[in-house]
């Protein structure tokens, strides 16, 4: 691992579906930045699907860290669970025969018997002891964190901020109509994150990366299997999501490169304004909106401070946050649960609300091994 | 009343608040509707107080319509109550003293004996035998409409449309973080209006309303003491409110005329960008909106049509409403609540997203008989 | 029907099950009552086959009372429904070819216009008028008396009380493992009678009805085929239901009537200790048990007094009950939802805890015209 | 300590109350036990004063053992927080003087720097690698052990056993109407442990402790002031809620031995009929009863194996335990809720239901040096 001085200190927690392959590459990637632990959660597949996949992640790019395995199921047991196998293919890797075949057996050694939580809270106190506090970027469900805090509840005061892909902000959910899924799969962990950790958080909303997607001429390069191993091991994992989710064509894509060239040149416009090619679809994509802005904070364009809570409850809304944007909650006149005390300071939630998608692409071309752009 | 030949038949469902007084008014002066019933529901006051505070804008109409006395308090009791006198006045009528003065004797044989429920569900079984169906207006709780549903499932199908001010678009509430005050005032009736009311429904939102708020220059020529009775009785009710929660101050407009006829002039701007004066100002009213559009539907410049669902569970969303913008409802991959049916089909609700402003103030202009920049 | 002179006015309420059938025959068979109305909701079966089977129980008793269709699904509407056709039989007659062969067509015009709730409304202010009081017995979801509540909250007033089989009081249910099922088709309805009705309720449970089982023996001789018209259709519905859920015999038990004869000398004890046969086995039926205990108040052997609250939500215990045994949610130190009123005076529930089985018995063979131990 | 021959090795979770206090004394002085760790929850009272009042019983005991702190507050956070100052008295001890006055000083060391879920899951691992399970016996909220859980989920396979004091089985609660203070506490710890701990379970319910109080004669010799240090602290700490809440008045009977002498040799019946002295009364109390009937086995006289779920929703039911006594929920003519899977088999818990108060009596009596009736 590369040495402390100048670089910053980052434990991933991952559910390790397509996007978090694409996340933990950039993070990987990038030149300040030290990942000194991977945690591993349920979420979009089973807990030892999510250990292999990030371990086929640390073979192709070629990356030792040590990885922990951490909740098999949501905080409240495993039977309450929900995955996303639809979206992300029953192996959270688009169900490519070739990611299928990456050799990880020299990867294996990279798992921790010490769990996730036990992981994170140790690493969080040394790096402490050594006036180094570190961040935790979580893009999975909250359990690990919320594990980690049942084990200790200063681990937050540990940290030096939480930077979490989940929730929503306008009631547009992903599993359900009205929440998302990292905070509907375990909604008494997002709870108490928000609730009780005392360090910075910062939320990437499912409606902020719902408003900021991927243009597909671009992704089709990031997810490229000529460019390098790591944009040929996005394409395998990304082919199934983009076609069937997305109606993107990265293989059509990839064989017509002219039409896409002259796409690019015009700034991503349309050749042909009445022909609704790949060129001119756009590809949402969560976890790495997430890690692409911690790693370039200039990525961050408009981002605002409040409140946020999670419903426990409701037949529609259980796992939706509530955001209170007018700081209202604490008002006599507006009607609040009865466990919420008016009174106390209740600390508000970063929410990025608008982010430099320009940026973020050349970013993700840059970790692909990708021709960007401006080069 | 005027003859049914060419006019459009209305029950009119109230809880009597300041913005309820403004909606009646507009509908007791449209030229081609007739008003055949007000149903008083309990809401933004105790139910008592409704109809007496309809009764003093009959009086101030010098119109004779039926009033029928309905819900004293929700469907599930009346531990459930909450009310919102802090807005509208202990009496909503601002706590005002000139109002209070007005004399009711001669409307108090107005009150029919029947309650609402039976009233409106009467009426729309005569006006359906007469081959006329009729359109309810409510901009109260939901309570009278459910009771009357209860009383025959087969109400709602006598009814030509349902047309609502009610509930919330975005999760942004104004009795709660999330739920609008009617809604939240009765979800269980919310939740039987929406869901099992056969004819046409359309739902004007908490969020619709905030979004066209009418500027206070020209609210103070609505609610005036000098122009007209109906216009100085909405000056005396609205006084309170428009200085406690929207930092208006009435008196002091009408005071200086000159100042806001100068800002009339250019068109609602301000005289002197440094100078935070009342003319800047806007006032946000509900019921109105509602009741405006329906009298001239042109003022609907957007509307959407989608399935709406009340949350009744909840800690945090009891009374929010549930948008299914994307028609996924439907959908295998998203989750839904293990009563809902996702192969029946879902009726939409009709949500009207963009309004004229102008047109509504200038029909409230003419209504309160104040005079109008076009005319 | 009978003169008013001495006789008591009852309407009866019902989802017309098996159980529903037998105590309709005890009612109608009782010497000073007079059912003045039957009300039919939506409950065991779907609201036309209940109405039918009314009709077929009044064919059978050669009884004229008029009927009324009330509400075909639960207050919060059709999506909430549950039926209970595994215990009824799909037709709520135990599928019996011979029931379904009873010529109704004489009783149609029996079924009134008006709706349920309007029915027992009217009924009810008529009889208050004429200083009469009536007693309404409802062995059904409460759908029905809530409807009748939101027509006119004085409703409960008009009445002298009202007798319900429904809800529980140890936490032990027979639809979920909590609630009973008539609360739990309509636990919103079920608390609007708790809650809001001022006349005295009782409160016939689930576990006295468990507690209080009909021996077989003697069942076999009130549901049996030779006795009368009546015991011979008691025995046509009860058969399906009294083998497959009680693991009775009917048919066996009328074939063998020596044995039979010898264990009823016995005072019901086994012939033959080692032998499980049919008499040693016992029938539970639930609302038969609410209204003989009304019709012969001397069946009541113990009775308290308690508030009695409904669980709305949770996810366990939606439609349970929750008795304060020791009136204790008063009690500051003891923790009540948010909406109770610790100061309010809260009114107790009549809640029968031990019957006189014999006493039970008795009046139901002479009701079926079987012949009776004592006679 | 013991050595470990032939003893039985427990961990005590405590929130140390009063109740606390007796059964924590039982187990120091039971013969064969080894208590090798003592783990403090919030719960009674606030974390710290819970950590203190272990070392004053420890104090008072003579006794060495290392003592954890555990959770501060339930799962879900400090706001969920209630306490039961009200009956343990605002520090856990009564608000006892002379309680206060003990010095701990010397019991400081014994305060591991451990939180209580690592030292119960490190002490199970040791235990479990050296071939010697131990047993967990938690009278206080279940925090702790959702918390241990968090760290690793096979931690309850590590365990012998759990033994808990919490929860209900008949819907009778203390802080509600339906729920035990302890699963009230932490609902969703009660949950986990009961859902996901894998080794045996044992729960001493609240209504088993409400059927088996200590008749105040043999009470007030357990804690007397003359017999013993324990006795005496015991004396000091129950003096409190014996008065206010069981109406017992310990200093009287000190005061007036030869009537109750007299009393217990009639077999603890009244003297004089008439007279309702102290000698007649019963003292509930909860921890101890779990405690003695897992040190003496003999003493459950009958216990029953069942399936228990906790109610997470509710307004009237959080915290309540739901036992399936005819274990029908996998029954398909049983509702239950979504997530619930009837196919999985559901593992019992064990309810003993009937236990031996006089042996209970007897050991108490022992523990607390106090002359026994046999001796
Ligand atoms: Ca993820
Ligand atoms: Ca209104
Ligand atoms: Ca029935
Ligand atoms: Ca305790």
């Amino acid at each position: 691992m590369s040495p402390s001085g100048g670089v910053r200190k980052v434990i991933f927690d991952t559910d390790a579906g397509v996007d978090d392959a694409l996340a933990l590459v950039l993070l990987l990637r990038a030149p300040d930045v030290d990942v000194i632990g991977i945690t591993c959660c349920a979420g979009n597949v089973e807990l030892d699907q999510v250990v292999e996949n990030v371990l086929k992640v640390l073979a192709v790019c070629n990356a030792n860290v040590p990885v922990y395995r951490g909740a098999p199921h949501p905080l409240l047991g495993q039977k309450k669970r929900v995955h996303a196998g639809y979206y992300h293919g029953s192996d959270g890797r688009g169900d490519s025969e070739e990611a299928r075949q990456i050799d990880i057996t020299a990867q294996k050694h990279l798992v921790s018997t010490e769990s996730a939580a036990m992981g994170m809270y140790k690493v969080a106190k040394e790096a402490m002891a050594a006036g180094d506090k570190i961040t935790l970027i979580a893009v999975a469900p909250l359990t690990n964190l919320a594990a980690a805090h049942s084990i200790d509840p200063c681990f937050s005061s540990l940290l030096k901020e939480v930077v979490i892909m989940g929730g929503n902000m306008e009631g547009k959910g992903n599993i359900t109509l009205s929440a998302e899924f990292n905070f509907y799969f375990d909604p008494e962990a997002a709870n108490i994150v928000l609730e009780e950790f005392c360090c910075p958080l910062t939320l990437y909303t499912w409606e902020l990366c719902l408003e900021h997607p991927i243009p597909a001429t671009q992704f089709s390069q990031i997810a490229h299997p000529g460019h390098s191993p790591i944009s040929q091991y996005l394409f395998w994992i990304s082919h199934y999501s983009a076609y069937t989710h997305h109606n993107v064509d990265l293989v059509k894509m990839h064989s017509s490169p002219d039409v896409l060239a002259a796409k690019n040149n015009t700034g991503g416009g349309t050749v042909d304004g009445n022909d609704d090619t790949e060129g001119d679809k756009a590809f949402v994509t969560a976890d790495p909106m997430a890690v692409a802005s911690w790693i370039d904070p200039s990525i961050v364009l408009e981002r605002h401070t409040r409140p946020v809570m999670v419903e426990l409850g409701g037949h529609w809304t259980r796992g939706m946050c509530i955001v209170d944007w007018e700081k209202k909650a604490a008002d006599p006149e507006v009607l609040t649960p009865p466990f919420f005390n008016k009174e106390e300071h209740r600390r508000g939630v970063g929410i990025p609300t608008r982010l430099d998608t320009h940026k973020i692409v050349q970013m993700m071309l840059r970790a692909a091994g990708a021709p960007t752009a401006a080069e």
